[in-house]
């Protein structure tokens, strides 16, 4: 089966991250096939509109798959591979020249809530639920969706999001500007697609001009090599296998700084 | 007729948009108008606030006139001339020394946005409207405004605004932080002037400089003469052409992506 | 009696801007004291949280002593000077390796609201208030304590603060995000410290790190040694002089514009 599907209605696309019995939570493979799913997509002139959603209603994507960090993400040096598969796919997301919307049921976790914020639009239910707890895990986010996330949330708010930790709700995600609009839940397919029709009748090329406009205007300072490196060095810390034991474990994680 | 007022009262000068019978919109003689307004105002150190509103109680500015477009902006070099004269217009606004409120009743659509967002503080009453529906146009905003505009809503509402192309209402741009202030429609005008009056009873100089401190600090890229110019392609395209005269005859354009 | 208080429990420190008599205004001698606080906490590396407040409930801190103005702010050197020990206390606070949270109780006002708006995070009481009307003292905001707030209410509500001028209430400071939480008066302690907790459960290195690569992307246009010192202008005016004597005598400012 694949882990991501790609359904076409007219002018617009669906993606949907299908990996249900992990609430989409995404293993490497996926990381892969999005990116190269959206790199196509973008490159389809008669696209007009990209939504991308978690398969099932109980997630959008609860992150990045946890249980294989042990083999893939065992210190910085495959944190880095691992993380590069991770930018390229979001990056192919960020990057695509077609509007793309986060149709949002359930989980937006992690890996999940970077994702959604590298679309151009954010669309979600009443019951959804947002944050990106790392700081459990002993990981830090990389550069790049730190980049992405914080375009669409400012400085304050990714602090909050980082430093504290907390999963919080829908309103809260509308109070902090990280989706663009919440209804019930059982609209949230049908408002969404509302949403990416209006899209889709405007002028395509103007869509894709104002993309690219904004995307210059926002342009951050370079980050060197050695530091984007550091974003990095997360995994080689004592922390990050007490975060990761503790996750799997269910338990509490006890840090030491080390 | 004079198509735009000044008139002063103390230290505080209302400039008025004055074009009531088509809602305030902007032709091309208003444009420049508009410019050698402000700057004249920019230049007297007498004065300490500039109110900008539009004729009437109907609107603040419904945009440019789009009557005038299949004369002054049929293609890529006519469009670069007329947004020339915009982009003047938005400059002198955004760069007169004193503090500039805009006084919005009604609609404040397109480039009436785009001149509120280039004021310093915008006021408005309960039942005003906000949008940027060029999408149906076929056309793009330019590089100038859209740095304006984006300084103010941010990245993820200025997409919104801009792919979507939604006309909304006054408790949402108070959301989406277009507005500083929503009022009763019969306060706007009596608050527009006790804000106005609360600026003018500051220091004259620390406004000015405080206004140049910010400007200073949110500096964007530079956008280069070939990218710059870029902002101009749309007035080339057939999907331009259809979504002004579908506009014109009150009918919904069907794009191409040509 | 010290008038910056340092207590330590576990890994959390409180840090206590101690003048309650004036609403712990700070003069120059606690600027100071500030900054050799924070620079000593931010290299412990056994820290995981700060939390700064003012001492008792009346206030976080109210600004600035004016009364000592005449005396040690008099003109531009001065007030470069002045403004050096001011700069480097806020600086201190914002490059705290550690997470810092400010705890709110009352007013916070002025350079109090300079202080909060360095810390990553920002707690109050319902009845807390805030602003910055230094338009009405004649004085301007130096260039890096203006960086620090515009990072956290971006430019139109700084602008708003600035130019207005007004003092306002805590439901309006999270309308404006310039607070992440506002709680029951009783409960700002309570709230203040469990979110401290959770900030100290999470991986240090961590906190440490997205501290740092949040910095570096939000880095901002350098300000040229001639345009700092602009900021310093407002002390050689003869409005300044006129809005400090204003505020001793409790009396309304006659602003000249020179």
């Amino acid at each position: 089966m694949d882990s991501i599907l790609s359904t076409r209605d007219g002018h617009i696309v669906t993606v949907t991250l299908n990996n249900p019995h992990k609430l989409n939570a995404l293993n490497r493979l996926m990381w892969q096939q999005l990116g190269v799913t959206m790199r196509e997509l973008s490159a389809d002139d008669s696209l007009r509109c990209v939504v991308i959603r978690g398969a099932g209603d109980q997630a959008f994507a609860a992150g990045a798959d946890i249980s294989e960090f042990a083999r893939e993400r065992a210190d910085s040096n495959q944190g880095e591979q691992y993380g590069a598969s991770i930018h390229k796919a979001m990056q192919a997301v960020a990057r695509c020249r077609h509007p793309v919307v986060a149709l949002i049921q359930g989980a937006c976790i992690g890996g999940g809530l970077e994702i959604a914020a590298m679309c151009d639009m954010r669309i979600c239910g009443e019951s959804s639920r947002f944050g990106v707890p790392i700081k459990n895990l002993g990981l830090t986010m990389g550069y790049g969706e730190l980049q992405g996330v914080l375009a669409v949330v400012g400085r304050a708010v990714m602090l909050e999001i980082l430093l504290e930790g907390r999963v919080f709700g829908a309103a809260e995600a509308l109070h902090k500007r990280l989706v663009n609009r919440v209804v019930p839940d059982a609209d949230v397919e049908r408002e969404a697609y509302a949403l990416a029709r209006r899209i889709a009748d405007g002028a395509p090329l103007v869509a894709r001009w104002h993309k690219q406009f904004i995307d210059k205007l926002g342009a951050t300072p370079e980050i060197a090599a050695d530091e984007w490196k550091q974003g990095y060095a997360c995994y080689d810390t004592d922390d990050y296998r007490r975060g990761v034991a503790a996750f799997l474990a269910k338990s509490k994680p006890e840090f030491t700084g080390h």
